[in-house]
């Protein structure tokens, strides 16, 4: 029994066409229709068949589906809902993948009012963009966290939360705070000083931006991976999580100090004691299988 | 014509049994002697067959080298070369391999007065520590930056960069000064970066550990991989080259206030054009052949 039999998808870009993919291969039957903004990306999708049905308007897209499942940009989230919500069936359940999602489950109630709405994040993804970057296989083992507002149908929640399960994610519920919280530390700030670092590496005058590029191997190189994600997307995750993300930045800015005069005034014990301590959560993610056991995320050497 | 005929590596952990491997493949008939302070790993390099012959002392081991390479953390360099230098023979080359190059220069040449010392840098290696995490393709493609004091023997100089090239690497020629402050911000800030945000992480009261284990995947993991390297090796390098990494740090903490302020003040476009800026960089990398191509650094999916 399919939780879903008519999935629509608003916006195709690298989540939404990975989405569209992995319904392909995990749920055949169902009826999916996608819709972007972009007459582009609705090109692109037609031309790839990610859909049975690429619509023309938000509007056309929704028209009968079960499920309505929100793949743009945080910021993008309430014009997209209320561009098709004089025509989304009573019974639809509405879903999305933003990054933050307390500011998300906000906006799609304000925007579809009497809408069952269940947010959901599936934390994957890569560095790139757009609907020929997406694959099916990008949800298998990874988590998708579900914040369902308080007091939310248990029924449209399990259904959800069965989708995902189908696409190869584990299941994880939480509130939206508490989600915005631990994803302030375990992405949003990550990307932040990844950007940071990218930006101050390009700005120095007397190393050339050919010497960055060419010596980037002693490490540099792993922050720039993250700071080539989508510029729309992060921009909106920082505008709708900014006090989670100010304050893990500022507990950041206190230890990166500490360290910083750790080194001014020569303390070596001090230095090796931090480093010291920050081995265990890497075994932990490896164990866990969040990431890849070979050395240096099992680059080719050869 | 090969440009050493006895080669001795002092210290066997990644770097310096990578070296071993690398010239068996690539040197075959090249005598190779190893040594290590800790007889642990004497023992395992001597079951692995690193080297032809691993000897019980420094001085042994350099008997009748005429290329010697220091493996050892910048810290332990002076030490390291003070143990053997009675025993060096007077034409012998003495090499490195380490993180910062100007104070290493000045300890080596304190230790072994009259010595040809050209220190080298090969911009290479992995997490992971130890004889047994070494591998013989570990320079391939990767640059070597070799940095010789002013007036260093031309000849010398050459065989060294020749050795380098046989092992697979690029060749760079650099000032020692100039090597510490591209590498400070290629290789030394990311690296104390990692090292803060993998703590600050670790020191959250709300968010759990567990949590912070569970949805890595969303960036964090990424810094966690840099943030498990060998503590000892990663201390040296911030006491050595300590002016570059303190200036860097200053530069970087500057342009993280600028964005911290355009988050709290909602400046949208400000933090879409920082974001559309640091793409670049990463094209490059992947232009000049110093990342995988693959998207998420290739890890596998599936």
């Amino acid at each position: 029994m399919l939780p879903f039999a008519r999935v629509t998808i608003i916006g195709l870009g690298l989540i939404g066409s990975s989405i569209a993919r992995a319904v392909r291969v995990a749920m055949p039957t169902v009826r999916l229709t996608g819709y972007d903004a972009d007459p582009d990306v609705r090109s692109v999708a037609d031309r790839l068949q990610l859909c049975d049905d690429i619509a023309e308007s938000g509007g056309t897209a929704v028209i009968d589906a079960d499920l309505v499942i929100l793949c743009v940009p945080v910021g993008a989230m309430g014009a997209a809902a209320a561009d098709f919500a004089a025509d989304l069936p009573a019974e639809a359940i509405v879903s999305d993948v933003g990054s933050s999602k307390a500011e998300v489950l906000r906006v799609l109630t304000e925007a579809l009012p009497g809408t069952i709405v269940i947010p959901a994040h599936p934390v994957a993804g890569t560095e790139r963009s757009g609907p020929e970057a997406g694959f099916a296989s990008l949800f298998h083992k990874r988590w998708c966290i579900v914040t369902p507002p308080e007091g939310a149908d248990a029924a449209a929640v399990e259904r959800v939360a069965e989708f995902w399960r189908r696409l190869g994610a584990d299941i994880e519920m939480m509130a939206p705070e508490h989600h915005d919280r631990v994803l302030a530390v375990t992405s949003h700030l990550p990307h932040l000083i990844a950007y940071t670092i990218v930006g101050t590496a390009s700005d120095l005058e007397e190393v050339t931006q050919s010497e960055v590029i060419k010596y980037s191997a002693g490490g540099f190189r792993d922050f720039t991976r993250i700071a080539a994600s989508d510029p729309t997307m992060w921009r909106d995750v920082f505008l709708t999580n900014k006090d989670a993300v100010l304050d893990m930045l500022q507990r950041f800015s206190e230890d990166l100090t500490a360290l910083q005069r750790a080194i001014r005034l020569g303390k070596g014990e001090e230095l090796f004691d931090h480093f010291s301590r920050t081995r265990a959560i890497r075994r932990g993610i490896i164990e866990q299988g969040q990431d890849d056991p070979a050395p240096d995320f099992g680059r080719s050497h050869d």
